[in-house]
């Protein structure tokens, strides 16, 4: 528990039991000093080093770059970030053949604005240009829009954390139950629209953590019944990419028809590029309006050159073999899930899955590393999920899934270290029904 | 004139008898096609295209790759641009050697977080972790900054646009006169502190788009004697590199004691590198705290990369043989423009120079770039300059500033086609007594 010294409300200092973040101002717990020499270290030392990150991380899990700098070499696969390796591999093949005075112009010069770019890009996303405003990755645009609009915010929980914490004004939630696989209950939702007018709606369709699909009809249906209750309403798409081999169904289109809707998509899912930093909102010209006058230059010279390429008709046909056999080798993973023991795994339609555990998520997330290189994610410090018995493991290459089942078999098969004495020991976990409700 | 049907307020619109932008919602001016086959351009087409860019720019002046969209090829030399180009080269030879393994996870993995970076950044700018916060672009920063502060804002004018369009709050300004060579007068400026009680009182130093720089301990003085007045003191040293070839003079060490100081950098001018997007502010630990979570991921990966390559000894002595040299080249240049005929060049401690015309901007910008592909930067909408006869001209390497000179020279030896016909005409130029101005 937080000492009565510490007043952080920091992700780390939040968890009940956790290691204090030790880094901001309002954290009084004593500090530790990470170990000394890397090599040396045990897997007690790898997870209390991971723990230490998370907390300099400020929020979301730390960096493969930061797990590099602290202990060199433990990563062998990076199973924690959201990514389709497949699409980076087509981006690499033309990033390396840029002729090397253009590259320089790139890093020399300053890019084009937001705007100039979303003018090229639109016909590309199929919406006219004075509804697409480009952010310095979709965590900007999510930021901004929270911002503006001060008034009540509605989310479902869990969800992504930027949502909850960008948040600028007082936050509702719906909790989604894992009773009921975290299944979003639209009824329900648009009950507490009307009860409640907030300002702004959020849905991350799938949703992250638990990858959790509301079929396109049904989504289209709520936004319109909802639409003159509600000043915005935000459905993030940014894993509607690996949700079906078939061409992702997207709201987008539906923004010049209905003013309060807000389509927002990340491109570091998708294409594999979070390092550039892109995403964007699809929005009624008015709100592009005001959110282009309050950045410059948000976009950096890669970005903008991969905005080129998303308009390359033969880098699209590349990328749509990339993601259908992504999808593909996804699902094999999540299958590959179900013969796990003592797990659940969540169904999704995403490319990662919730899997709840016997025994804490750092125990395992310490243990995957230090044994195997493998790094998944610690869901405790999630709100809307209960404690840390919860990890989020995300697809990779065909290969590095069958590496991480394999690490994942071997730490489960061994008697848990701090066995969790709570509900979940309790529970029957379901896996023949999970694998029946699974999508797609 | 704006017609009574357009009431836009962008920077193209709001130029008195400019062409409109055509673009914002609220312009009503009809719109103009641009040249189908830009290899028939024009001189009068080329300043046509250059006034459409600008208004589709947002604000602030086209970049070089709208140009090229527009007309490709027509830009040779870009001294629109105010940066290094000797330190472009040193980062280029180290960005061209990254292994592609490293770049593919670059490119496909999210960055660290701005404060884990701003921790090993710190040490090399010499200030303390907890009072470095690294943003996406100074620009970033200074959106943040005077968001955060919604009360009176007091610049002087001219100065660089995006303190006053980024501004919350009332702006009020100090007009810096051309006839005392826009010198800032600190006691003027502090006269109306203590007049007007400003919550943010910013100073660019060296100062854009003239270059006049104030004496360091000058600047100091006026900070600790206003410091318990104002709630915020913004300096801005982005040209502070370019002021002397003895190591540049900072006021980021007297943050710690004075916390209503922040000191804004930008590395886009210096290091030349503005496609990475990456500047920072000095300030006390709460100011840092406070921006921080309010940007996840705001850093790209090859910003992240580069401020690994600040901390490298070897790149810090090689980047200092670069800034020496261009300086160099700078004052060469500058010696250059005193001999121009027809023109007054205002004294200068940046890496550009504010020259004052006898003809309208926009007919030696087009000029320079359709008869010598030369790009400089017209001020016409920059505020606090008497209407459209300036231009900024920013150095770049010897050879490149013996081309602009050459060009400049041939421009303004031919009679003007649009001769200004108000004050200007009557000046009387006296670049003796400017060149004996000069700093350095």
């Amino acid at each position: 528990m937080p000492t009565p010294f510490c007043l952080c409300q920091c992700k780390m200092c939040r968890v009940p039991g956790s290691l204090h973040c030790h880094s901001h101002p309002n954290c009084g717990a004593p500090r530790h000093r990470p170990p000394t020499s890397p090599s040396t270290l045990a897997e007690p030392q790898v997870i209390h080093t991971l723990a230490r990150l998370r907390a300099d991380s400020g929020s979301h899990a730390p960096s493969v770059a930061q797990l590099e700098c602290a202990i060199p070499g433990l990563v062998q696969i990076d199973a924690c970030f959201l990514a389709n390796p497949y699409a980076t591999a087509e981006v690499m093949n033309r990033l390396q053949t840029i002729p090397a005075a253009q590259l320089a112009r790139m890093v020399a010069h300053y890019p084009s604005q937001a705007s100039v770019i979303a003018s090229s890009l639109a016909p590309h996303i199929g919406v006219p240009a004075e509804c697409l405003h480009l952010a310095n990755g979709a965590s900007e645009v999510i930021a901004a829009l929270l911002a503006n609009s001060p008034g009540r915010l509605l989310l479902s929980l869990p969800t992504f954390s930027a949502y909850h914490e960008f948040a600028a004004g007082p936050v509702m939630t719906l909790q989604l139950q894992d009773s009921e696989d975290f299944r979003l209950d639209l009824n329900r939702l648009e009950a507490m629209v009307r009860r409640a007018s907030p300002q702004t709606v959020v849905i991350i369709n799938p949703n992250n953590p638990d990858g959790g699909l509301i079929p396109h009809a049904e989504l289209v249906g709520f936004v319109q019944r909802v639409h003159s209750r509600v000043n915005q309403i935000i459905i993030d798409e940014s894993f509607s990419h690996f949700a079906s081999e078939t061409p992702p169904m997207s709201l987008a289109p539906l923004v010049p028809d209905l003013p309060h809707l807000v389509v927002v998509n990340s491109l570091s899912k998708s294409h594999g590029i979070a390092g550039f930093r892109l995403g964007y909102a699809v929005m009624s010209p008015e709100r592009v309006y005001v959110l282009r006058h309050s950045a410059l230059w948000n976009l950096n010279a890669f970005a903008e050159w991969f905005c080129g390429l998303l308009g390359d008709p033969e880098f699209h046909t590349d990328y749509e073999t990339a993601r259908r056999r992504y999808i593909r080798d996804t699902r094999a993973l999540f299958a590959g899930f179900d013969e796990l023991p003592n797990v659940k795994t969540y169904p999704s339609a995403a490319n990662f899955a919730l899997i709840e555990l016997d025994r804490s998520a750092a125990e395992v997330v310490g243990a995957l590393l230090a044994r195997h290189g493998i790094y998944v994610r610690d869901c405790a410090d999630k709100r809307g999920l209960d404690g840390r018995r919860f990890i989020r493991v995300a697809a990779r290459t065909r290969e590095e899934n069958r590496s991480v089942l394999h690490g994942l078999r071997s730490v489960l098969e061994q008697p848990p270290i701090h066995p969790l004495a709570t509900a979940v020991r309790q529970r029957q976990f379901r896996s023949d029904v999970v694998a029946s409700a699974r999508f797609g």
